[in-house]
């Protein structure tokens, strides 16, 4: 199946926090490929893998990266597909400087920015699927579900607080 | 024109800043809807507004806020909308409350996060666009072109330094 | 005993923290109910906690929180009983996230905003205990019993640090 | 009438600040008083306005100041009402050094903190407000008007911002 | 010996910190008291340790504390002798609510601010130690020779590292 | 009459916040010399004024600078006499920088750090006498007697307050 | 004359900051060209610049930029020339973004950074003078005198204040 | 061979982080020397270092240290050669106080700021070199290559992702 979604890392020491944005983009059954590429140390491959995610039908850009995270701006400023970028806890900032590099574009190049580390992995997946449910009423279904379900963890989760 | 876009602002003193959001969807020729509601001094509201744009066939929303700028975050949590969240520098903390208070979101919940101010408001349009442009051949030719035109203009400016 | 204060955790991952806030309740007997809800994923269960808990005769609401802490917020605004938040360091940012969303509140909807972390949690029982002093004498007494209790503690170890 | 809530400032330089507060308080139909103390400057008298304001039946004391603010934390060092505290934006740090040291309070002694400036001082006021509600069913009422009262302005002003 | 020098700390959790500052005076032969006292825990206790320590002729005071460090500022209000304060990094905000809450003290008031955590204990003893210099010619001396100790083994260190 | 006091700015576009440091020292009646000098631009001069101000008898050096303030540090490495740091809010980072220089400063060479700006210079000469104290009976009664003026100008503004 | 320094900047808005660097350069008679490109709307002139910087003999590439300032940093990435890199401070944040997105750079592409705005645009072209000197001794002798030139300034200034 | 770059750390606890400089130095068969010495605690050894590094032919020196990190600063002060400084995240602010002292200098003495801890020290090699290439070909060439071994080894990295 081609891929809908590209997921991007500037360093595979990143891919502990990215592959929980694979796991949650399995479970909405969107179709994904997942590679790194620095923006800094490879800026070529960078716009190369761009251009080939927009041949092939590539539907959202997901970009993480740390410290100067310039990865998710420079993919941005290649493409007008959406672009969301999670910025990474791994400088000894602690993910604030990825944060500012991500979030805090020019005007005209817009970086969909989710939160720090891993929260911001899964969001990125559901925020992607999010995107493709305004054209796809079966993946808008399944976020409907993804929903229900959590807020029935949650429910669980109370039921054993309650009861501790 | 039925709206597509929904802007809401958390106080009207965020008019400034997020009426650069209603321009730069006009560019684009997307219709809007632009209102005020607060998370915490209109909560009912806010819920309704969000139910409402759904049923009317809204595609994107839109929050700007300052301060503990909740007002995305309390949207995003009643709709699998994609929802954009700009954070607004109205508070002494010079808008790195918003900032947090926006994309910090937990897992299960994203709000794509644009950066703090105007530049901010004026991505949430471009990105709408980007996110609608995924099923819209019109407006992803007028993404196509802005970009095209945000370059000229670069360039002009540039010739203009360039002789100084 | 119907309880007197309701403690709200955004997940329960916050229970190490805020089992704190229980603990020292009891040393007023206090009675508390506590139990997990997030702002964002159970906003409606969040809603009816807060309407049952008026119902109830709840005095104090306390909610703790982590990242973009909502949780506190969003109760305040659906109910005029005092809430109490408490910031959780739970996220890369530790706390300084969860302590913005948590204080930052717009005017008109206060949240009477603690520490970050257990010393929070604690505090946001005593202080609990505290608001309801003013109406019930018998807490206020405990609470200048506790005071006692503490100064006579900081002396204690004072001697034994003069001592090392 | 006798105050049921004091009003401490560390500097006349805060009164534009903390008269917000005593403006809302008039508006719930609370007596206060509102005076100057600094905890360094003037510590002798800090702690007997607040021995005097335990005799007097004062039920909430606020205390804003900036910068090193201790007034909130050594207010409450000497009482069992609750102290509610406004961190004021008057140093270079733009009221960041005011919030740490008024919301890092230690175990035992909270300070109920509220935003910085103006939209802290208001909330104190209703804060204040709310907890005195819980034996006042007038206030409590007051409080629900002024909710709605609140929601009708945001209403009159998203009017006002759709038309423009 | 009659202590010359008055080390406070908040808690006594703060000794591993705080028993480096007693460490350097032992080097400088300075007598000193060590002890704990909160501000807000024990504020009478802190007051009369400052008047005992002025009646028995302390000639400085060095008060350590983390979180909203307020015993530095409480206890300089109290005496005209010099007050070194050490900010502890105990909190998630990792001491620079100390830092602020210690540093940013009023007109009127002043704290002499060390570092942050071990660095700063150490140097509040070497401090106090230049201090008590102006007026003793047998400090003077030594802390000449502690300067020359610490050249030589920065030197030491140097070799071993040019080596390596 | 010889200066008791060295003060020396990095640049003269510190004058306005320095000279606060001069107006207090003359309220005490203690000499001092004010100058110019900086720690990147003029090294060798600001070793020789140091040199020179140990030989003319000066008891404290107070350092004021912006941005990255190593002026405090600098002086400091080379006399074992007092110094005293006050940071400036003279660069975009508003004084942070200046601070986190001035008194991060590593075990061995003490910096007596005092608040950011105008707070900080008035401090610096206060904790000046202070030290100048412990040796000078005269300079002790006066510190007493500034004390009770800030007292009592306190209360002046107390009253103006208590009646607006 | 062959420019031997390239100067970008993202925007012409930069311009009253990044003439500075100009200016400086212009004191060492250091031949440079000045001009605006943008990482993200222009992100093939900006390529096609430092291939053109290169082929035409620059030396040094100064590129300053503000809020997400990715510029320096994408330059470097296809350059093996020297790249200074200017924080801007035009966002709310205040340059500290830019700082971290410039500065922050991942092992592999350096970009050598200066202090945020125009004393970092200054110390730009001081900073391409000194590696440039490293071959050319005319330069190195400019360095020198320059150096003397602002010792003196510093003292005249001194002079100023010592009478003032 | 005589040594081209002069390393200093400002303490041998930071040898974990600057032997990285060595390293890649290596790499590029770069001759250096290094060694410690402290801007505070043996400030005329610093002084004497950078005069015998001038004398003795080295070309670009690379400067590393915590906390108030003066050392770049102090270093640049006394020599026009190009000095390089790495932040090192020694103390509790996690070297945010290092980057500050270090990038912040006043105009005139720039001092090239590399990343906070390892990917700054390797960074100053890659710096070194980019510098003295300009002046030698063999060096850019090894900076080539460099760059496509990095490259190639991101690809290798890629690949691995990839399938994983």
């Amino acid at each position: 199946m081609k891929p809908k979604v590209l997921i991007v890392m500037g360093s595979d020491s990143d891919l502990p926090v990215m592959e929980e944005t694979g796991k949650v983009l399995e479970q909405f059954n969107i179709s994904y490929e997942m590679t790194v590429s620095s923006a800094h140390r490879t800026p070529k491959r960078t716009v190369t893998l761009v251009r080939n995610a927009e041949k092939n039908g590539v539907k959202v850009i997901i970009a993480g990266a740390g410290a100067a995270a310039h990865l998710a701006g420079v993919i941005a400023s290649h493409t007008i597909l959406p672009v969301i970028g999670v910025p990474i806890d791994s400088s000894p900032l602690k993910g604030i400087d990825a944060l500012f590099s991500t979030v805090q574009m020019p005007p005209g190049i817009p970086v969909a920015t989710m939160a720090i580390g891993k929260a911001g992995a899964k969001n990125a997946a559901i925020f992607a699927a999010q995107v493709m449910s305004i054209k796809d009423p079966v993946i808008a279904r399944s976020l409907k579900e993804y929903r229900k379900r959590m807020a029935s963890e949650v429910l669980k989760k109370a039921r054993k607080v309650e009861k501790s």
